[in-house]
């Protein structure tokens, strides 16, 4: 039981930390600030910090240094910052060595190309162009997981072994359950919207409104819910992104459409959410293996909580129409925070993912799990993606797919070999309205807080309950300590989506 | 004789070229769009890669490459491409390797608390509170001395040794010539400037200038002369600096004062003239050991000469003049381009080396540079070196130095450990000119092509002639081969003087 080895660890493991923010900084510069001719370069230094990364994370003396450190770390016991740290370290170096060296560098190449063909398939609308590096990326996947699977002896499903990934610990069959609550209680919802669809209320969010002028106010927004420049950056981006340098060094981008509100102005709530959670988390977990948010359904929740149940609820619009309404006098003439609230919320079935509003938002992740699956399991194959994809488009949202550009090729995803990673954008929107309905059950002055543009005591409730703990706690964990369960539930979010439709289209 | 080894030593310079590469993106991001909490971590970061890095280049079996590879790269010749990346990893190799490992650090940690130390003496200056950290870093200095004799075995000056970090192969003795002919030449009209003192003919310049206008106004100018948005980026600093992340990504900023004209346009043009050398190296040094400007004389001559032989010469501000009454019609009403010349001109003794002329600048960098020798030499003490500046500033200027932080406190250099380097500025000032005077020789339609705007000739005459080579050739042989002579001369920038104040001040 030696302090000694995981002191060792730590240092080791600080080090890779640290190798990892230089990384960070130099992929945000190339999503932010870098000239296009600097990509070349650019790549070929990322692929050598990686590899070296690579080679420090598997490296024999860290397995040693991890063995020789578990006795320590748990004598310390399971809630102990020692512990966490150690089992985070453990899991990773489990995950990242049973993939061979060779293997890894094969699916990085297979991403980029499929990356590259996939952006000209979509400029073309040329999916068969696309097919055989989808295909390669399926192959591979169907390796990943034979050679992970001794890491998850028990699994049920294959599937488990891709989500684990993104969202460790989640199961496939828990997925499946909610996404089957979802559909059967959202379904006379999106009825009823499909109904209203193009009746003008969201009129104004489509006039002109210079760069400028969104720059300040959403800089005017975020700094009310918490952006402040000694911590925060925000610049802009063709694909907004949020990214920690450390807690406290967040940034934030964000992108402008001068004839459409709702991107920039939604879009920096959004990031501000993930920022947020990193933001606060403890100190103490800088520089280890603790120190981000622990999964991309936590920080979906978080930063889908913040453009949704804050940024679109009346309260907000209280305190943010004359806001707005200074920036833009006569775009929103005339406006009261209800027609506001009502341009902002429009509702209804559409093509594409990245412009669903927060009811249908969930139809589209849930046709890219169940395709996940059928692909996974062969039932579907390339060949018959596109068919399936428009089949599904058809069923769940009522809408004809015209073009594969803007169907199956829409989504980054799957060039890149990210399969698994869609669920957690649903789960997140769940998490954050199962989380919502306890933040405002404690804090029931929240309403007149955002009505005044205070949001405080919301940060605080977060950072108390959630931020705070970075990576310290599974997903799992944390669901339990937070609202002593285990168990996703798609009900709290189709309750508000419920009472919001009834609001608006009633 | 094996080529394996040098491919094998190639490749190994290559993982150090990017790390350090990836390095410089998170310096870089450090100085201009880092939130200011970021810094701790930030540092911690950095001196986890510097040490990684470190380890690398002093690494045995680096050495062991070296030496395994010289006969290759002997028998490629000494003009090959393989010798020279040979020559300059086997160079940087023995400097890196004889400062040992905790005395490199020491030496880091010197520089960080003097830099620390330094900040607060000016701000409140009180350089007594300097002084033992300046003290730590001289006796520093006299170790690295010690430590790195056996590399210079013919040394003829202590002082040579430190020079060699900034200026490779340059001689004490050398730089001394050039400044007693500079001092001579010189004298005489820094004493006819002098009588004009405060004549007014710059009051358009301390106008009020606001910032996006400067900032539009020197985008156009420098898009003019050769920066473009595919391989360069602008941006704003408090201390404004040059930063290639690859030959095809060249960052500079600049600052923006509002009353005062002159430090963003001619800034602007300055950062452009390191930013050009560095953007036209040949391609096939790209991530090699030769892929930047070979020293800071020769990158300072770039900077100068577009700064001032081309930004502050009578031809530039005939395409100028319209360029900048367009942006501030107010400020520069009715003013003909020999009006703005004169403006942008104006000489005299002065204080602050970062403030001063043309004229005068050199002057500063001489101070600094006997006092520097005069230091290692025991002459002048840190007791004695406030004394020593005042005196110099009124035998040189003629100025009263009226407080230690408007003198000996005025620069960063010494307070990070560095001696030696501010030679390299009158030197880069005099290369320029000598480079000029062969410049205006071949091309002889560079003035009405300037007064045209038209600076593409300059670009290839300077790429074709320098630029391309990196640090291919060492500095003194870059030297030869560009103008055949191994030795400066102070005589080119005089005579350029002589001409400019007998046509400004006649």
């Amino acid at each position: 039981m030696s302090k000694e080895k995981f002191d060792a660890l730590f240092a080791y493991t600080q080090t890779l930390v640290d190798l990892q923010g230089i990384g960070g900084v130099a992929g945000w510069d190339m999503q932010t600030h870098m000239p296009p001719k600097g990509a070349a370069v650019r790549g070929e230094r990322l692929a050598t910090l990686t590899s070296i990364v690579h080679e420090m994370a598997t490296r024999k003396e860290l397995g040693d240094l991890i063995a020789a450190s578990e006795d320590y770390a748990r004598s310390q016991g399971e809630e102990s910052f020692e512990f966490a740290n150690w089992r985070e370290t453990d899991r990773q170096y489990k995950k990242a060595t049973v993939i061979p060296t060779e293997m890894a560098a094969e699916i990085s190449r297979a991403g980029s190309q499929g990356h590259v063909a996939w952006m000209a398939a979509r400029k073309n609308n040329d999916y068969a162009s696309f097919k055989p590096f989808l295909q390669k990326n399926i192959e591979l996947v169907h390796k990943v997981v034979e050679l992970s699977r001794p890491l998850f002896p028990n699994v049920e499903d294959d599937y488990d072994i891709l989500l684990d990934d993104y969202e460790h610990g989640m199961k496939t069959s828990d997925v499946a359950e909610v996404f089957d609550v979802f559909k059967a209680g959202a379904k006379p919802l999106v009825e009823k919207v499909a109904a209203h669809a193009g009746d003008g209320r969201d009129a104004a969010t489509f006039k002109h409104f210079p760069q400028a002028t969104q720059d300040a106010l959403v800089r005017e927004v975020a700094k009310q819910v918490g952006f402040n420049d000694d911590e925060w950056d925000l610049t802009t981006t063709a694909h907004p992104f949020e990214h920690s340098m450390s807690i406290h060094d967040i940034r934030i981008t964000t992108k402008f459409d001068e004839n459409f509100f709702n991107p920039s102005f939604f879009g920096t709530l959004h990031e501000f959410g993930h920022g947020l959670y990193e933001n606060q988390i403890d100190d103490r977990y800088e520089r280890t293996m603790l120190g981000h948010g622990v999964s991309l359904a936590w920080h979906e929740s978080q930063s889908r909580s913040l453009e949704n149940l804050v940024g679109r609820s009346l309260p907000f619009w209280k305190w943010a129409t004359p806001v707005v309404q200074k920036h833009f006098p006569e775009q929103f003439a005339g406006m009261s925070a209800e027609d506001i609230y009502r341009a902002v919320n429009v509702m209804g079935p559409s093509l594409i993912r990245i412009e669903a509003d927060e009811l249908t938002y969930n139809y589209h992740i849930i046709i890219r799990f169940e395709l996940e699956r059928a692909l996974l399991s062969g039932e579907v194959t390339v060949d018959t993606l596109p068919e399936a994809w428009n089949a599904k488009y058809k069923e769940y949202l009522g809408v004809d797919v015209p073009s594969d550009s803007d169907g199956v090729l829409q989504d980054v995803h799957w060039s890149g070999g990210s399969f698994g990673y869609f669920s957690t954008y649903a789960l997140g929107n769940m998490l954050g309205a199962m989380l919502w309905k306890r933040v405002t059950a404690e804090l029931p002055g929240l309403e007149d807080e955002f009505a005044a543009g205070e949001f405080g005591s919301l940060r605080a409730w977060l950072r108390e309950n959630i931020h705070q703990y970075g990576s310290h706690y599974t997903p799992n964990d944390l669901l339990f300590k937070v609202l002593g369960t285990r168990k996703l539930d798609a009900q709290p979010q189709l309750d508000y989506l419920t009472a919001k439709v009834n609001e608006l289209y009633g």
